[in-house]
């Protein structure tokens, strides 16, 4: 099967935004055709580097005429409005998580999506993951049996800036969401969510009422119970494992090692480097993956990229986390 | 420094009363004097094998004069009684858990055990486990860094019968409540707990009500959230690990491997055999270093056994869990 | 099955002599009755320990007509004339390994093993090893298809005192001794060997003119080839491990770890203790299951014990490894 | 540091061939200019797909005026005649290992390498994986004290084809090449090679005298000892693990996990799916980190690039190892 490649908008060039430059790049079935940043600077060495009209405003590429798809990534706030212009332009857009920290901005925006025949994905990388999406398509085919207990310990590097927290929409919607999307990916129908959230070592999260510590537990429809363990800290670098406990077995999805190489002494025996340092080296295949399942989706194809109604059940889950860790009450939820 | 034999009493025949009949035995510093059980065959069997006189009937014990020490193993609704009774006769008592299914007879008790100064010992057998208190004196040590989060992982290889669940307490008060002890181990002030229970496999649990998978997070004092994953079953044997995760490191206890070897394929590399398969094998070793340090407390000399507080507070723990699965509450404690 | 328990004399109460007194008093099918050492010291702490009566001469085990096996623990120079005057004493014989360091001085003694009806075992004790009696089983049973590579790798916790070295017989008779009776235990059939060994750390072995380093190559009739890797010396504690490779997949038989415990930091992560000190924690279980084996043999009943022919072979291997070794050559051998 | 491009011609366009490709394409201080083959096909396919001239005369190359340097990835035959070919351009040559399975041509060639200025570097490829890298750089820089005993496992997923082994110069120097290098890089003194060779399963070898289980063990200067393991089949997929032992600690390279998902039921726990299928996967990082070694090489700035003289040492150690097995005696070497 030839086709042309997909000519992408990319919107936003930071950090996550030049990953997708890069991915772009990359793919035989696409290529970067305009790329937006308000820091035009940023537009232009990211076109330089892997092609490109650069622009400081992104209404530019909807006008062009020229793009086939449009890539979000651009500030939180900006998501919404631009995927409602990418419906109105008739353009598949692929946009960054969350869709927005305010579930009524997003339930306002439900309706147009739903109506629309314009594809509308949702940045959710982690699915794309090879080990995360084997481990989900095992449970699926029954190998564990009834899955009974999804255990996900999840834990960032280091406390993100003081400054970044006050914006950040708290952990739960900030840096849980891509969890309770891992977890709508194994179980989809979350019946009800309790947390707890303490700070125990960023002045950044007290400052700001924030947590920087949580546990979350969901419970699912089929009675499979879900455990979020979160921290945004991790002195061995980016901690990121999943165990799938099902009646016949378990699949462990196990931290990526940064090296083959392990030490023994008198001291200690067996011991290894310290694991991958961040989401872009750990997920840098599954980044590349995501894309080209987005593809499929522009074209038409058969797709399993994650949905806006995934942005927004994760987004909701976020809310009830946010909800009962702070009021100390369990929270049903209906994601219908 | 020698030491005559601590002449031991032992209540209670049954799987776990032969266990500390062994330990006794095989004890440098025990001898076994007298064996009780209401199933005079099964004393008389014990008896036979590890020394001592058998009967049919506690008292005797109490009055022949003639022990320096009770192990009580009996069934729990024995155990206010036999412990009070100890404290009468003035002699140290290692008593299993639960102290009782019911906080009010436990507290009807704990007057007459804090004004006695006679030794309660509770046996919480796991806080012997060599690598467990290994792991629990290394993050005391600091190794990790202030204490964050505690997960604990602790699966049974299969559901008890029916007939016992229904007697049982439920799983927190039967189950959790060595899990309960583990956490107050590692971080004794928990101040308030939310739990989850839910029933997918086990007809017994259903039928009396109970669950037989549950999650539970205790929070303490310090902004440490203890987590503790629970299933009735575990098709790859007994399952229990623990994570200790701090500010500066992460101390993890594995499952303990039944062989040294493991199998490379074409299908599947480093399979290992499953883990051992029930508490008898898996705290063989932790069952003698509690009596020896029960048999320390009983002469006097300083030691680390569980107190009658201890017992108490995992039961506090088990309530609450309770009313928190049953009434989805989250639930504040004061275990002082 | 109920037999009266089998009446042991043990001969030589050092080290490896005491392990056996030990496991002789815990076994339910054997008690100590004699025990002799010229130094009359430790037989008479041995006698107290674990039973029996003491004395400096063994002439009066097998004159005392009540013993109906013998042990024999004694300085390798004594065992030729002791197993000698077992055979005539018409009672079964346990004897540690080596046979002698002389291979003229075993084969001068081999007729009258093979006329004589009195069973001799070798005490070979890996062989009862859990992990690699399981590993081999396994390989017997076709698991990983026709074996055709066997790696041991073999190292001690340190060197033996100099003096010791004088007298050892070299490392291929003294500790790679036990590597060739496991290499045997998987392919009896071994038709040629070659050898290399240094000296890197040692004085001792220096002073001696015997290697600190070595590792010797054997050709099995079937084609199969066993490397095994020997130093006198490791860092990291007693290094056991096995790779059976076959046709079909791969057996690997790791180290005991000495903890469940593992530590993760910035530094390191999965970081365990180091492995069990040396063979007497290491084999525990297997002199115990050497010795039940040895009490079937004794008996008449079927068994695996390693004979007096398992010996020489192993003698013939070291022979012909120090030959290669020291005069750079390849050595046929011919174990029938 | 900014710099022109290096302009590449390729020789040769089979499947290593095409790995060099990409690495060229993708390495921003490289550019594929010319690319020949005699099976001029394969030459327009990889020009097509990643750049460059193509031709069916590697002459043409050389004449062009148009290449900094050359990447020779053609049949073994050819190699010492592109080498001087290089050499009398004056162009920098990157070439596949072996130089030739005749040392008698590499001798002959052997002066005029060392009185050129021109870089010649050989395509052992193992020495950039980024794990064998460390693990010989922790070792250089002391952290496990001085090394003693070096241990390879290194093997195929499957046998070649016999017609391939027919013209493979036997394995010694068509698979142990990589390990005699291997050796070399950690132990660049080799004075001694002992090697066993059989043949267990592969027809093809059978036919052709040669073997397809092989152990060498080679003896270093300062008296470490390698052990090579080699088998041209492995159903567990390919199996490169190395071992370094040294006085104060090990280090170890383990397989590359094809995955971090491990499954435990009631039959096995921990298990892993295979490792990756071959060098190509394998090795991938570690041809591209040998292109940029060798651009430094060819710019004339420091390099750790393997030299002509490394080449040539593997293949003495390779015909050293053949003598062995074959004429059954252990061969001193003189690499100097």
């Amino acid at each position: 099967m030839t086709h042309t490649p997909l000519r992408f908008g990319l919107i936003g060039t930071g950090r996550i935004g030049q990953v997708h430059a890069a991915s772009i790049a990359a793919d035989p079935d696409a290529v970067l055709s305009w790329v937006a940043d308000p820091f035009v600077d940023g537009a232009q060495r990211v076109a330089a580097t892997y092609g490109g009209t650069a622009t400081d405003n992104a209404d530019e590429i909807f006008a062009s005429g020229a793009v086939d798809a449009v890539l979000v990534a651009s500030p939180t706030a900006t998501h919404v409005d631009l995927i409602a212009q990418a419906i109105d332009a008739g353009i598949p857009v692929l946009c960054e998580k969350p869709i927005d920290l305010d579930i009524a901005r997003v339930d306002a925006l439900r309706p147009k999506v739903a109506a629309a025949g314009v594809p509308v994905a949702l940045g959710f990388n982690r699915r794309f993951d090879p080990s995360f999406a084997s481990a989900r398509a095992r449970v699926a085919a029954g190998e564990i049996g009834a899955l009974e207990q999804l255990t996900i310990i999840s834990r960032d590097p280091s406390a993100p800036p003081a400054s970044y927290v006050g914006v950040s929409g708290g952990i739960f919607r900030d840096m849980t969401i891509h969890d309770f999307d891992m977890a709508r990916f194994f179980l989809p129908e979350i019946v009800e969510v309790s947390a707890v959230g303490t700070t125990t070592f960023d002045d950044g999260a007290r400052e700001h009422g924030d947590f920087d510590t949580a546990v979350t537990t969901l419970r699912a429809a089929s009675g499979a119970i879900v455990t979020i363990v979160n921290s945004r800290h991790s002195s061995v670098g980016y901690d990121q494992r999943i165990e799938a406990f099902g009646g016949r077995g378990v699949l462990h999805v196990a931290n990526a090692p940064s090296s083959l190489v392990s030490l023994s002494t008198a001291d200690a025996v067996e011991a290894k480097p310290p694991y991958e340092q961040f989401f872009l080296e750990r997920y840098a295949v599954a980044y590349a993956a995501e894309l080209r399942e987005f593809i499929k989706l522009a074209r038409g194809e058969a797709s399993t990229s994650p949905t806006f109604e995934d942005g927004r059940a994760a987004l909701v889950l976020a809310d009830a986390a946010q909800r009962s860790a702070t009021e100390r009450v369990i929270v049903p939820v209906a994601l219908g």
